[in-house]
């Protein structure tokens, strides 16, 4: 794919009326991505629907292989068996697949991409790229400055996801539970595997047999890959939170050579896609409220653990964007 | 004090209009502790209002030291400023003032005490006792029959606290702020530090200037002084989240020995005060919304983490009840 000034491109997107596929619209409008087509498609159900892009409605179109001649970029942010039959027919037909699922992320020959952490692994594709769980990103981002200027040890995180994490269904289902429990009610949950109104659910996604999540376990695999790190140290815990937009991460770093925070501070801000809100002397932190809308990483608490010469540090970042859709638009905007 | 059958004693509670007080009413109720007079106690501001207990109406009066003639216990459930103040007017009136604010607890000669952990501490106090912070008590209820197992090395914890640790104003304020929301606006935030609908705020009381919260620093020291353990190494984020009963803990636990999750569970099953809700083939595990209203610390997803020898475990628990009232009726019940 050449860089031609003033080239336009086809884009289309898999998956264009859920959460993170209404989110890719914005950002490609936001950062102007030279849209000469745009292909909105999605399952059977949706077909006939249409989206905004630019001011004007476009018809969502089908999600089938012919949908995809000629296209040069497809965003697929649907269901990982929607990727799994259909990223192989962008690529057969010259495109690039920029996949949100799971399926293809430890594929040897998918790189798994946080452009501004590893954008030289898009060198070599085979027409599939894959973009990383939304809680890998912003963990793996805020862990490679640390990681320049110290050397990474070990890592332990625990999360603290929004609803939107599971899409729309997700943000539905907060939203009809805190209605119902405002009228002295209690709905039964069906997205997560608990009530998640005025609760915190210690699964996101579901158990595997290690009695793991499979959320818990891409931690890991995804962060090793992306930082070509695989025997880093990653203890995790993922929990769901009642909260709309933005995920948190409360994270506890080991590095090589010691490091002090207003070292840490000093290489994070300097990071690009990373704003640091640290300040205890005027109340101030990052919080996911205060992410959602953003394309930045936010970060702050960080501080030296009391016993030994960890960093703490709390992390938050708009899930369906720099999570989802900006590292989407960012790995094709790389690929140009 | 002496132990004879039927005896009756009188009962004082400061505080006894607040989150915790009210508690305080129905679990001396629940345990038929022996309450021969109540005398529910307050600031200025709340004398007149009346709380109800055994079924009767009981006016509330002033908080004052004469209020303590004569009685045996006197729990303590307000600000710090009024235990500092009365708590030594009980203790030289021969009463026991049983505080739950933090203005006693690292008084060498206070006992702190969680009463399935060191109720031995109580053996010897000057009529002040202490009951640890709410995050602190469910940590080391969990903690001890690991130890007692195989011995502590560090810890790292993440809480997902309640509103309610704020007391009432917490409660209040979260309700406000979804009833905005769901009206489309938005209300600052006065008890937090930032919006807690729909959202997690990294901070829980207030900012030391080291950087840490006062609530932190809280868990590392009465931890230690509770288990007896001067060196033990705990680090620590404390998160406040949109939660109104219920706080929860992310638990990482480094041993002496190895100690298998089975053992874990085992040893965690087994001990007064620990319900374990652990099954992950059930989609079982436990939440703050199941532990609201009860008295047990419920412990879950307990499992070896993937790099080391070290144990996860999830521990929620009603901040209001185990984290505070239940635990200060125990301690009476076992200075009986």
């Amino acid at each position: 794919m050449s860089a031609e000034s003033g080239r336009q491109y086809v884009v289309a997107i898999v998956g264009a009326t859920g959460a993170v596929g209404e989110v890719l619209l914005r950002v490609l409008e936001e950062r102007r991505f030279p849209v000469g087509e745009l292909r909105p498609l999605a399952s059977e159900r949706s077909v006939g629907k249409s989206i905004s892009f630019r001011g004007e409605r476009v018809v969502v179109a089908e999600a089938r292989p012919d949908a995809f001649e000629g296209a040069d970029f497809v965003f697929f942010a649907a269901t990982g068996t929607l990727s799994r039959e259909l990223a192989p027919e962008v690529a057969r037909r010259g495109g690039i697949a920029i996949d949100k699922s799971s399926t293809w992320r430890l594929d040897e020959n998918v790189p798994l991409v946080v452009p501004e952490v590893n954008a030289a692994a898009l060198a070599k594709h085979s027409g599939i790229v894959a973009v990383p769980n939304c809680t890998t990103i912003p963990l793996v981002l805020a862990l490679e400055p640390i990681r320049r200027a110290a050397g990474l040890r070990s890592v332990v995180v625990t999360t603290l996801q929004s609803v939107s994490g599971a899409g729309k269904p997700g943000l539905e289902e907060l939203e009809r539970q805190l209605e119902a429990s405002a009228r002295g009610e209690t709905l039964a949950p069906e997205t997560f595997l608990a009530p998640i109104a005025h609760n915190a659910v210690p699964v996101c996604e579901s158990f595997r047999d290690d009695g793991y999540t499979t959320e818990e376990r891409k931690l890991l695999d995804e962060s090793r890959k992306i930082l070509e790190a695989p025997e880093l140290d990653v203890a995790m815990t993922c929990v769901r939170v009642p909260v709309p937009v933005g995920h948190s991460e409360s994270v506890l770093v080991e590095t090589e050579r010691p490091l002090s925070p207003d070292e840490a501070r000093e290489a994070l801000a300097s990071f690009p896609g990373i704003s640091v809100r640290d300040d205890p002397s005027r109340n101030l932190f990052p919080t996911p409220a205060d992410a959602a809308g953003q394309d930045d990483v936010f970060v702050g608490r960080i501080r030296r653990d009391y016993g030994s010469q960890r960093l703490w540090l709390w992390i938050v970042c708009d899930n369906l964007r720099k999570g989802a859709a900006t590292n989407g638009v960012q790995v094709a905007e790389a690929l140009l």
